[in-house]
Order: C-alpha cells, then structure tokens, then sequence
C-alpha cells in the first residue's frame, strides 16, 4: 500500500501523537531521561496501515498497544528528525501542529544535547507542559522536584557562607 | 483553510463515521425509518477543521456532540450522494472502507425507493449489521421484531384457511 504525503498528514491529524515522556535515570547527569516519541494507535484490524506508515517514513516499530490495539512507535533521535523535517514540510492542519512545533523544538534541544543537565530538562518539562499532553502532572512533579533541588542547593550555599 | 483530497481521505480514514440509524417511525410503511449520516467529529479546539470540511464538500451542519466535542454531520440523501461519489474516487485506505462500501449500498438503495417497504428495510438492516456500527444490539431487535411480524402473518393466514 503506497501512501501519498497528504493522506498521511490528514491521517496524522486524526491518529497521530506526538509525547515528550520524562523518566528518571540514574545514569543521566540531571537524574531524568526525555524520551521523545511519535506514536500512531490503531485497531489490529488495520495493523496493515501502520506497516504502511513505517514503509513511509522508514523508521518505528509495530508493537502492541493494549488489548487488540496495535502502534507504530518512533523513537530513534534519527528517525524523529525525519519525521520532524516531513511535517515541516508537510504541515497538520488541526490543532495537533501546535503540538508537534513543539515536539519539534525539543528534538532540537535534544540534538544540541540541552537534555544533558538540568536547566536543559526543566526548559524541555517546561515545553512539554504547554503540549497536550497525558501525564501532565507526572511532569508537573518533575518539574517541581527539579526546582526544589535549586532552592535546596541555594539554600545550603547560604547555610556554608 | 484549504483542503486537499487526499488530506480529507485520511482525516476521515482516522476520524470519519458512516452511520445508518434505525428508528420506529409511525408514517412510514414499514413502522422504520433508515436514517444514514456521514460524520465528522473533533474536539472543539478544531471546530474549524469541520467547517473546512463542510466548505469542501459544499454540506452539512457543524453541531454539539457531547461536552467539550463537536460534529460535522451530513444527513441529507443529495449531500450523502456526494459524499458516497467523492470516497470512490479516493478510496479510503483503512478498513474503515468496507464500512464504507456498505454505506454506499444503502444509499443507492435508499435512492431506489428500497427503504420503503418492510423487505427493503429487512435487506439495508443486514447490510447495516455487516458494519462496524454503534448500537448492533438495537438494529438486531427491530430485524427480530421484523421477522416475527412476518411470521405472525404467515401464521394467521395459516388460520384463515
């Protein structure tokens, strides 16, 4: 099945989601890890549409989702930067644009290594918030965690004066 | 905003619904009503991506669905023709196509006066029963209740022998 350019930005608007999801590493300096995503969920009945759409943009994976849904995933840095540079090229015509903008901006981050300490992650929380994204207050939390390690370290620089 | 086919193709491939309701109806000869309609709907955030949709195919009203959400909806048979023409042209690429397909059948069956009789209405129930359709439960009932009525017939002219 060979998909046209606008067919999949009409069907990327209806099905498509782009997810900043933030987790904590240990072996990451600022203590958490961004994990960029871009995610299209359908009914296994029509599995055949997400193989189509890894065809087209060359990158993801077709796993399961939940029960009889399936998703194609794409999560490699490389992989995203194609797919930014297509909906670029190629722009959402609902709401959704808003989002990916910024998704696009944080990948970009994310190549200028911003997501290695924490004022970078806070910046990246902190576009993520402004997207529609599930697990608001997750990041929320985050966010707030990270802030209060600043106000701590402040503080004890005060305490040792 | 301008809308190009093969965006309106996957748009509607994701969020797109052929709907054939059923509903008692005292004045028409077979006691039902067949009432198809083609929907669209979104969160209102991206109400104009309805009535984009609406220019386009030149049809339709943009009304409240439910809370936050919004629908295009296309019920009227000269309107749905349009529709049903446009979707041949530019066949949907998901599975959502044989729902399409059997949409379209009933159209023309509507457009021939099928609907009127009580077997018509029997023959676009089946149909409607092959979709991947809301409320099966409710069309399962009235092909029933059809049936039976043609049973009680049957047997009360098996009497009046």
């Amino acid at each position: 099945m060979d998909l046209k350019s606008d067919w999949v930005v009409g069907f990327v608007d209806g099905e498509g989601c782009f997810y900043i999801g933030i987790n904590p590493h240990d072996e990451m300096t600022a203590g958490y890890q961004v994990l960029p995503e871009f995610r299209v969920v359908q009914h296994q009945r029509d599995i055949q549409i997400l193989y189509a759409l890894k065809r087209f943009f060359n990158a993801g994976v077709v796993r399961k989702n939940h029960e009889e849904r399936y998703e194609l995933r794409i999560r490699k840095l490389e992989s995203l930067r194609k797919v930014v540079d297509f909906f670029e090229k190629h722009p959402l015509k609902t709401k959704k644009n808003v989002d990916f903008k910024h998704f696009a901006k944080i990948i970009r981050m994310i190549d200028a290594k911003k997501h290695f300490d924490k004022d970078g992650i806070k910046d990246i929380i902190r576009i993520a918030l402004m997207m529609n994204r599930e697990k608001k207050e997750k990041a929320l939390d985050i966010l707030e965690e990270l802030e209060n390690q600043d106000k701590d370290r402040v503080h004890r620089a005060d305490e040792s004066q």
